[in-house]
């Protein structure tokens, strides 16, 4: 198991639940602007939020973000340790530095030193796009997978000799990404990491691009390190509004079962033997779900099956608490296990929409 | 490595290239219906495709069908053992059989002479949603842990008795699936199931549901599988049209590497770094990308990068063939790792879309 820290208020690493973050993409020293961004993505689930710093205004305008986020505010550092600095005595949660980006052994001492009087922990975060010079011999590869491999063992080291650097000093509330933007190079990384060290992980895969393929290359790299029980926090990385960053991330850990999907929407895909409009029934079932929680309801069903035919139907139907399974012109309701109704198809969403319903609180 | 079998002309296992399949939703008897999805599927990239046989009607289909489809057929049985019969011999290139649900040690035996004398190979498909009766111990678990241990265990065994039955008749060319809807369950029962046996392995996660939470999941689970080297063929089960399951199969391909991406793109997310509208840039070089390849133009670059700005831009721009880093209303463009021109950001994405209309072929 991973070694604990804390950002903010926020536990990462030791058994902690896996949690999201993402970044903001409005102008660090727009206040009000990124305080907005803050408080929607918060609402979606975000429980960690990092602002890029690349100036001194923003830096400056960590104070007053700091004090009014209703989440852990992180600062994003390249290449100017005093803008680390300057963050870290505005309020900022944390920093996270690119392995050998900060300066000379000078500037690592003075954002060391900010660290240890502040209490604050640093992530060292190594990007394939970022790597010093030194740790770049994988451009040479030819052949992928020994890209891959030399590509993953190139972030180890880059983030291994950046730990040393602040270890040196004393620091020692340290958090690892080890990120590129190959998924198995990623994988790899973290893995060879894992086996090496028990600083907490903030796993992602970078620059993932569009949410089109960044959402597959996320939720395969992310998702296959949490199988594996690696990862305390986790970024989708997508080259798209926040947001869905954060519905994103929400619907990996769900996926895992580190996040309850309350309820868990199991559909079938359609074949030649749905007779029903099973898309359609699918998607609103969804929709209203999805309604409902973004009015804080909380569903106190834990699966709900909508299903085609009579294949897998009943079979899921009965592993879930509310089911409902197509037949010619027909639909079949289940209640855990039970068949308690049998409707033309037209009634089939106003009863599951009925029962939804009778099983929601509101809070 | 697993065995190879052929369903049709299509190699499966023993290190064949990973192959994409799909499930038709016309209804089967409709062969005109049901030749034109294929077609389509089979353009998007689709390498086999199954086809529902509920019906009589629906396995005599299956001759015209056969005839006429540019890719392999399968047949879907549930029930019927006569079905499958009727499908081999109108020329299905495989039948897929879930355990236990053909009839009794006859219905077997029947099937595993037509598979014999047409030389057919089945699929022993497993479902959580349809297993025997002397499978379901899994639902007794309150643990979810336990619960997908136990039902993991159970699609092993449910598979492993079913090719014990086909094994005794000399049925040799199997292939198997173990699906669950349970992302954890799913990747636990083809682990397990790999390290017993060295039958090719059909893999995905069973009603995943509609696309916004089903490509996560199938992502994750068949992901994780392919990077561990476990999954010969995979199929992307989606509550929608059938083409989005093709598309999503092959970009996880493509994320793993197993499928060329040409050109992988690459973009980082926003943030508060970023000068310049990252998002619309980025949404317009895939759609450029996309509309070529449909068009069937080979782009001969293998990766180009769009970044937000200097922190990763260069460092993934020196990496792609092609890429351009933002700046402050400024872009830069790269060639293999060179700086070849400052531009307005105006002018950034006819400037890509020259390179890359420039190196691409016309097939």
């Amino acid at each position: 198991m991973s070694r604990q820290i804390f950002i903010g208020n926020v536990a990462v690493g030791g058994g902690a639940p896996t949690t999201i973050q993402s970044m903001c993409n409005t102008a660090t020293y727009d206040v009000a602007g990124t305080l907005a961004q803050i408080n929607t993505l918060a609402a979606a689930g975000c429980q960690i939020i990092r602002l890029a710093v690349p100036d001194m205004a923003s830096a400056a305008a960590f104070k007053s973000i700091t004090a009014q986020s209703p989440i852990p505010v992180i600062a994003d550092i390249h290449f100017d340790h005093r803008l680390a600095v300057k963050a870290i005595e505005n309020g900022a949660a944390a920093v996270r530095v690119n392995p050998g980006n900060l300066g000379g052994s000078d500037a690592v001492k003075a954002v060391a030193e900010a660290l240890l009087k502040y209490r604050v922990p640093v992530r060292v975060g190594a990007n394939s796009g970022s790597l010093p010079k030194e740790f770049v011999q994988h451009l040479a590869a030819t052949d992928p997978a020994e890209h891959d491999e030399l590509l993953s063992d190139a972030l180890v080291q880059a983030v291994m000799g950046q730990i040393a650097e602040f270890e040196r000093y004393g620091v020692r509330d340290i958090k690892v990404s080890l990120k590129a933007s190959s998924v198995p190079a990623t994988v790899k990384a973290y893995r060879k990491f894992a086996q090496r060290s028990d600083y907490p992980l903030h796993v992602g895969v970078t620059e993932a691009g569009t949410p089109a393929r960044g959402i597959v290359k996320s939720s395969i790299g992310i998702g296959a390190l949490l199988l594996d029980g690696i990862g305390d926090t986790i970024r989708v990385s997508l080259t798209a509004d926040p947001l869905q960053e954060v519905i994103a991330a929400t619907r990996i850990l769900e996926s895992i079962g580190l996040r309850s999907a309350a309820p868990d929407l199991v559909a079938c895909p359609t074949c030649g033997r749905t007779k029903i409009d099973l898309v359609a029934l699918a998607e609103k079932v969804e929709n209203l779900i999805n309604r409902i929680k973004a009015e804080k309801g909380v569903i106190g069903l834990k699966k709900i099956a909508v299903m085609g035919c009579v294949v897998n139907g009943p079979g899921e139907a009965k592993d879930a608490d509310l089911g409902i399974a197509g037949g010619d012109g027909k639909v079949v309701l289940f209640r855990q296990g039970s068949i308690v109704a049998t409707l033309d198809e037209a009634e089939g969403f106003e009863a599951l929409e009925k029962i939804i319903r009778e099983n929601t609180i509101w809070q």
